[in-house]
């Protein structure tokens, strides 16, 4: 099927149920997308006794959780992390989880997944998910190898550090490469197995709704003509972000203009969430997102300083690459280098550029157009603090603490304008832990749930986040709202 | 009236018109709110011919706008400009303003508003407001003069004054002191003079709404009871923004709960957004909003650095209060002193605190807890920079240039934890410049209109915020709403 219209010519507002002539097809839950939280969703809507129809607009279910490393963020004493000799009690990772939702966190949220997290671990490895008991002892920020255990966020990072006892909690599956592909393919059998039945290279593009608010199917386009499906119990919205939909970047994140790398599926355009905001939702959060520029490994890089235009450090550089990248752009005014020597400096995935070489700091800052001797003032300050193993000023960890030595001295280009810059939205609806959708009042909107980037997650603030945190809620609270939507009850 | 019932339980979604017994008032145009949007809005609806009926929650009208300095954002050559002999080419406000509105302007609105202000501002003198030719020569936050003309933006501000010739544009009425109500009480004897009818007492808090999405009235509580208010050709929500519910901002803008004195009325409860949301409007740019933080005057305080507490600068200490008040939270995270010598010292309406007096720059560093000698480096650099008269890092500009002289050194708290900071919203439904209320897919509303901070407006990001442009935008779009709702065609 080929969509004939531009999706930004296509309505999301809702269709009155009266204007729906007669549902073609029927199902008890309609799941809208089939990454990981439509796919979670699907399995426990159906083995808890649901009729469910899966609406996919690609060939093939995945969503961008296929395309990625397949990391999911579980703790409280898994498996993996005992064998990895990690303690880690869920107050622990209550702890740090609190800090990785951002400024507001969503208390009720944060509890629910780390309470859950060992049986959301031990519920993927029913699904056919292999993980091995190896602990990757290295700063990468998109594993490659089959190590199933590593720190994704800012666990040791100073101040989350001093806030919360450190374990790693990264988990990849038990796969070389990126493992998310095959993470989705034990989602998507285990779909088949429930008795959900799946239809793809089908759009949804409007939810049904009654006069009484109530939504009571969808429109899809499928075989190049609009078909009316009926949900009896409820419809999920599990279709991803709104990274790739530039207008609404601009008009609710434009912070998130600095990406030119979306992390996501062209279905990333934001449509899911504007049906439900369209069926009387509230879409919050919406100005937040994760930016994401891979500035190491090589790990060697962390003994590099980032710095500004002005020649100034602005965060402690071992921090996540979420956190690096957010300061890049709020506090660097997006235009920043990482300045390493010789010893450090390793060509990054991403490919960044040498914007200077030399062979003194007064050359590199000379080079950089940095004015005033500030660059060589900020280095020579660095390098005798280090010298001492310490950071006074941003409290990078001792294992990157090491003076900038002999030259040449490179400036790599961080800057959004100048290297590949990812991410994706953190914004969308207002929703329950357990996926309920609600209005501005704080209302449930009847028959309608959101799970994954769909809904305003657990997640708030890219500065704080932490990698796997993404699947781990699409999952865990995608989960939650099939059961929802299948009418068990939460307790 | 008093409500029986508080605002948070008080649904905001509409009404269906379906469940409405009748209309006990009917209009053609109903205003919610009678602040400056609301005021204009309805003065431009009634000279259009239309019946209009203003509905004010307060006992008084005038809003957010009566409490306030009454600075409004004129240019392009008014007649107290020239007056006062700035010349001021509409192309050159334009320039200005279009980086005023933020990184993603509206350019709608931005020519419209430059291209209209001289009508503009005849209109406000037409109502009776006067104005002094006489311009207020002084860096001020809360100008208390009679002045009538002054800078209250970023206009001779780097990088601003590199992108746009600068002119002063802040208008302010002939009034010494807080002018807003002189300039409010002009809107609200021309409302009456209109023959728009005004009823005070009354809480606007459901919109009602038809089956084909037309809002066709509002339901309000008067004298204790629910009253049904029909509106023939529109509705124009102008019940302001949402500062006062920390809800919403923590769910919206985060950033915003720093402000712990907010500027506005207890009816910036965003009650007005979310009846907007609620029939299907989509809310924008929600996260931004201005903060405000008067650590001058005096001016002289503009000599003094701004500093982290990693002991460095991080904004060009003369841009306006909108500007260095969101670095102090986005770069300094929401920690920073203004550092001066004692010739300078003053103290400053706000009352900052003084964090420490030292006789040197070493002690006074010790005394903040900036470590490693990073204060006393970077006023060493400042210094030696400022007797050049130059800022290379920052760009402030001469006047202000001026090494830290002889001590005692203080430093002056100016962390939103320690000190007064203020502000409002920027985030809104989202409308044409004309006022027509937009759903998610860019359609109309039918009946539905919003000016002010009921909607996204001209400047939608504090740090680039000018004085004046509340008030400005709020009357001018209001003005164009109500000319909109009255159905006078534009153009």
């Amino acid at each position: 099927m080929t969509d004939r219209r531009p999706d930004a010519q296509e309505p999301a507002a809702p269709v009155p149920a009266s204007a729906v002539p007669r549902f073609e097809v029927e199902a008890d839950v309609v799941v809208v997308g089939q990454g990981a939280a439509g796919g979670c969703a699907s399995i426990e809507a159906a083995r808890a006794g649901a009729e469910v129809l899966v609406l996919e607009r690609m060939s093939l279910g995945g969503g961008a959780t296929a395309l990625s490393t397949g990391l999911t963020y579980f703790g409280g004493g898994t498996r993996i992390q005992r064998a990895c000799g990690f303690d880690d009690p869920v107050e622990a990772m209550h702890a740090y989880v609190r800090l990785a939702a951002g400024s507001q966190p969503d208390e009720e949220r944060v509890r629910l997944y780390c309470e859950g997290s060992v049986e959301h671990f031990e519920w993927f490895c029913s699904l056919g998910v292999e993980w091995n008991a190896s602990f990757h002892d290295d700063k990468v920020t998109h594993p490659l190898s089959a190590d199933g255990l590593l720190y994704t966020g800012n666990e040791e990072v100073w101040p989350f550090c001093e806030q919360a006892r450190p374990a790693p909690r990264g988990h990849k599956p038990a796969r070389e490469g990126e493992a998310g592909g095959y993470l989705m393919e034990a989602v998507l059998r285990a779909t088949a197995a429930s008795g959900a039945r799946v239809v793809n290279d089908c759009h949804v593009q409007r939810l049904v709704q009654a006069p009484d608010r109530r939504v009571v199917g969808v429109a899809a386009r499928l075989d190049g003509r609009e078909v009316f499906v009926g949900a009896r119990r409820g419809v999920i919205l599990a279709a991803g972000g709104f990274v790739m939909n530039r207008d609404m970047l601009a008009r609710h994140a434009p912070a998130l203009l600095h990406i030119n790398t979306p992390t996501g599926t062209p279905g990333d355009d934001g449509r899911g969430i504007r049906m439900g905001m369209g069926a009387g939702g509230e879409a919050e959060n919406m100005g937040e997102g994760l930016l994401l520029n891979s500035w190491y490994p090589p790990s060697s890089h962390l003994m590099g300083i980032l710095v500004d235009a002005r020649g100034q450090r602005f965060v402690n550089e071992d921090a996540s690459i979420g956190r690096t990248s957010d300061a890049i752009v709020a506090k660097a005014d997006a235009r920043a280098w990482l300045v390493v020597d010789d010893a450090i400096y390793g060509q990054t995935q991403a490919r960044h550029r040498i914007a200077a070489v030399e062979e003194s700091f007064e050359a590199l800052e000379a080079a950089l157009g940095i004015p005033d001797g500030a660059l060589v003032r900020t280095i020579e300050a660095y390098n005798r603090a280090a010298e001492k193993g310490e950071d006074p000023l941003f409290h990078k960890a001792r294992p990157w603490l090491r003076p900038l030595q002999a030259p040449p001295y490179a400036a790599l280009d961080c800057s959004p304008a100048r290297s590949v810059w990812g991410g994706f939205t953190l914004g969308g609806l207002r929703t329950r832990a357990t996926g309920e959708v609600q209005d501005p009042d704080g209302r449930e909107i009847p028959g309608l749930y959101a799970a994954g980037r769909n809904a305003a997650g657990l997640c708030r603030e890219g500065r704080s986040y932490a990698s796997g945190l993404s699947i781990g809620d699409a999952s865990f609270f995608g989960r939650l709202a099939g059961r929802s939507a299948a009418g068990v009850p939460h307790g």
